[in-house]
């Protein structure tokens, strides 16, 4: 059975190995997948963003540990949810948004827990042991209660302004791609994406299509529109960071 | 069986895969967990404090390789350490001086040795086979034979002075928080924790209690001390670095 | 049945872990191990020197997926070639050239794709699928037709300039050490090695031996001549960047 660990502790700190330990304790047979540990602190916007986006590669029965947590050691709750055939374990706190539907648990069961539970390591004490027991065959009903009253936040979509749609940019990649949260029907045959006062007009299919310089926008491999160039990176070019505004407009523009 | 590495290795270079390489060919059923590569180049004492607070995560048999090596190809004898039912393999440097008390071995059997060993990647060519042997399940002892006068460098503990206890930040971890060598046995009931001329007299349960923008203590999952800031990085505002001192004395500071 | 994953992706992406997820979906056996996802975007040359100095530490039938593609979505082919009984799968662009030798397939069998294929991620689409089915024991030649006209780009050798050998820095690695395209039979028994103005007269067994603040070369773990400091960073100190020019001339300087 596969478990992925998704998270914010970063890959300098022991966190994540810790928390494969205690997971390997108690399912010796599981299969454990980083999906990324470099969420930036607290971002629980981000941890959803790169739930959305990946579980649908995995096979049913993974369960993915989802630990974005400013609120560890509080009141807020601890969860499991399901959707697909796949398991989710983590903070009630909206980095499970995506993925919450109808079929969504408390964990209340302490016996799940490590002996001592600390007040700011629940990755360790309670997410990792509760999916570790969920991968080696226990019923997701032990670990608590069903609830409704999840919390759930979703992700910004664009929205009408007069003639234009008005976007966001959802996350640059490693490559500085820009990506954005409108989807190809966005856009329209014709289409000026404005992005820091830059006007981009072309659609290219891929990464190698358009001329060394230029900015063009591609239907990127989320789904989402992103805008690139060429060997190069478009964030870093325009000084465009996570959260800025994008607008578009239908037809080119003419300047 | 699992296998843990601790390396000054970083993840951008090839070593770490191919210690892994190593080993999966000698234990091709062997489980393989990092902890982390990215300790400070040459830092025994962060790979030490690593190891002190790892490896009681892991199941009995464990191996843990922690190569942290300044001297690598130099007389500093390759050991086997045995604690816990847990396996430590690295250099005698102290790196391992958490996990080092009555059965260490220096590892002298040349026949566990990749066939060439060079001078300067003894994790490739020492450590990784020899584990894997050990994981593999062959005795301890045909390592080589058990040593004493194995170099142990303990921990710095505070110390008092006057009527103040003086200690050290051992660590900044991911999130900012200062992790000193205070346990909060070390505080009383009233205290106040002096760190770059700040005066910090709250101990919070957990991180999000205090009000945003408010320094605290609080302690941490290892079960040192650690000071912190809501939702922010307390070593970056207060610009403390790793080694720095800190003071504690009874009784809440009067400005 | 191992496979590796050495890719330009980075690791705050999801992109390796999907890439994991569609692999142990087809191979839930499948051991994977990554050699690093670190390379500089778009370089296909540090991509091809990081799979000429791993693959022979890893065992028989081991399956190496190497993702550094500039050129995704366009023309350029994907390929797997056999060599030492190893399988390597990746982009016919050069990134394979150390192992590509005359078992080199053309991956034309759609079937083994992911149901849609995307023009900008085929490390999830195309590579990842086909070196699971490999590594879940389908035969080779099923992914296409052999090819001869494959692209081999070699790495740089040092060339002769009057009585100079002029060679190059291959690549720096984490601890600063300077890889170089030098062997130990290219330096004789004395020799002056000028870098960045500066001589280096020494060749060291191991990194402790020499002096702190001393500059000196040392045959590294690839077999690579590498210029390095004791406990320090020789490409820091000397401010020298991946592909500098290097020189080295009989005799020990004089000055």
């Amino acid at each position: 059975m596969i478990i992925t660990l998704t998270t914010d502790f970063g890959l300098s700190d022991p966190f994540v190995g810790i928390m494969k330990g205690v997971i390997l304790g108690i399912a010796p047979e599981a299969r454990l997948v980083d999906i990324s540990h470099e969420v930036r602190s607290y971002d629980v916007a981000e941890g959803a963003f790169l739930v959305e986006n990946t579980y649908r590669y995995f096979p049913e029965g993974t369960v993915h540990i989802v630990v974005v947590d400013p609120g560890v050691g509080s009141a807020r709750r601890p969860i499991v949810s399901v959707l697909n055939h796949q398991i989710f374990v983590g903070p009630d706190n909206g980095v499970l948004s995506p993925v919450l539907q109808n079929e969504v648990y408390h964990i209340t069961n302490q016996n799940l827990f490590l002996s001592t539970v600390s007040k700011t390591f629940h990755g360790r004490d309670i997410f990792a042991p509760v999916a570790a027991n969920i991968a080696h065959g226990m019923p997701i009903n032990l670990v608590g209660p069903r609830i409704m009253d999840f919390m759930r936040v979703p992700l910004p979509l664009p929205r009408s302004h007069g003639d234009k749609l008005l976007g966001r940019v959802l996350r640059i990649d490693k490559f500085g791609n820009i990506i954005t949260n409108f989807r190809r029907r966005d856009l329209g045959p014709n289409f000026t994406i404005r992005v820091e006062g830059l006007p981009i007009t072309r659609l290219c299919a891929n990464f190698s299509e358009a001329e060394p310089g230029e900015f063009f926008a591609v239907e990127g491999s989320t789904g989402y529109i992103e805008l690139a160039l060429n060997q190069g990176s478009a964030a870093d070019r325009l000084s465009v960071e996570c959260g800025a505004e994008i607008e578009v407009e239908s037809g080119s523009a003419n300047h």
